[in-house]
């Protein structure tokens, strides 16, 4: 049987566990804090390697930033990662193959192929965090687009430079969908500048009206951000992973989708295959390409 | 040499002319006027075939609606065509092969064949007319959807419904990229609730202020879509065509675009497969498919 060390490297963690072509992990999943520098990134995953490296058939690595189309090289920003992080040769660490993929791709064909969208060949998995993140599966493989970055969640949810965005614009999903984006929609609806994230969510849990209100205002953008990606994608289903995706009522988002929709009926799902997601579905496609 | 007929029907007119594999038409452009009832649709469409049948080795329609992932009928709303019209059995007609596709799917299968994204294998083709068409093509094979519907370019461009939409919903990017959209957001800069789309164009020509300004705002929401679009899809180009894409400065839209992406750099085109582009790609990709 094939195995695969699948890595899922973050901006403060790093993870390591054996997987099989079934998505099965094997033994513990090992894990590091992410280093601050480029220099000891590469010390630690020189580490991991020798000590994977006979138990193995390959590594598989689900990286913050977006990969290119050949699956070797990190390209575009990652921002929570040491700078040089994206000039690393990967596949020079070790003489077994080294494949890697962006983490919320890798997450999405985890979900494809072991979770909520099994079965789904069309489908768009929103990862909402900090920030959002995307994987869209189209006929059953991942939209990579001309360099490998397609799947950014960035289009435009106002035309009137309301909010400012991580990627410099104004207005994207992203600026609304997130977490930062519910604490930005708090701090209108409370109007308290301080608050966090999670003061929103206590705040609703206590029945706290402003706090309900941000959650409602939060989940109709990204409801409507749903819809027009239903509009583009037709897709069998969405699914919701992240931190925030507990918060999401998707049923209620759902219906609205499906009411308004110009394509046809979509499903909306909560994530399913785990935390460790991200290393799986690296581990998975790097079984389909390698 | 295979020879098709190609079939463009809209909501006035239909064209049809025969057409080779490599996108040439032989002979004259036919034209009719779309007739009002389904009953007469299909009397028209008898005659066409028993005129032609003998030419040609199959029939390749461009009609409005979506069409389903089979290319056998249409699925979904035509909001030109008359009640009915998605019940035809067009295969029924003939017993050479009837192939259908939605008609922005053909024109950006025409543009990628023979056109402005010649040899591009990820483009986004944007139709802008009365509405807005979007026909998307992803590493050389045409979006679809798990329908057939995929490529509606109803996306949110405002969280605050401000304008309706043909949709049913609000602020789309139809209800602001297409003639109709330029024509309502003239109302605004004029505060004339009677200004038309041609009255806009003349104005803007004639250094009409509140005219310009239309015209620039338009051309500014055309561009934040754009980018949306360039952030989900990474491709290699973009295509405008319709009747509206003349106004359209595409070089300034290309620099904006570029400058706020967080992909990698695009192009954006004019059309130049032609008024028949319809016809053509429907006749195109009959060939890639029968």
């Amino acid at each position: 049987m094939k195995k695969a060390l699948g890595i899922d490297l973050g901006g403060t963690k790093i993870a390591v566990a054996i997987v099989d072509d079934k998505g099965n992990i094997f033994g513990n999943v090992e894990r590091f804090p992410t280093p601050k520098t480029k220099k000891e990134i590469v010390e630690t995953l020189k580490n991991i390697i020798s000590k994977y490296e006979n138990e193995v058939d390959f590594f598989a690595l689900a990286t913050a930033g977006a990969v290119n189309n050949e699956n070797t090289r990190v390209i575009g920003s990652t921002a929570n990662l040491p700078k040089g992080y994206k000039d690393i040769d990967f596949q020079s660490l070790t003489n077994k193959k080294f494949f890697l993929e962006n983490d919320a791709n890798c997450a999405a064909w985890a979900e494809y192929k072991i979770g909520a969208s099994k079965g789904c060949k069309n489908s768009v998995m929103l990862t909402l965090g900090t920030g959002v993140g995307g994987g869209i599966i189209i006929d059953g493989k991942l939209l990579k687009g001309k360099s490998g970055s397609a799947g950014e969640m960035h289009f435009m949810m106002s035309r009137n430079q309301e909010r400012s965005c991580t990627c410099g614009t104004f207005d994207c999903f992203e600026a609304y969908a997130s977490g930062n984006g519910l604490r930005k929609t708090a701090i209108e609806t409370t109007k308290n500048p301080d608050v966090t994230t999670y003061d929103v969510i206590q705040g609703a849990k206590d029945n706290v009206d402003t706090c309900l209100k941000a959650l409602e205002i939060w989940q109709n953008d990204i409801a409507l951000g749903i819809l027009g990606l239903a509009n583009i994608f037709d897709p069998d289903c969405f699914v919701l992973s992240g931190s925030m995706e507990k918060f999401v009522d998707t049923k209620k988002i759902e219906k609205f989708v499906n009411k308004n929709t110009v394509t046809t009926p979509t499903k909306i799902f909560h994530a399913k295959a785990g935390n460790y997601s991200g290393l799986i579905g690296a581990a998975l496609l790097g079984f389909e390409k390698i």
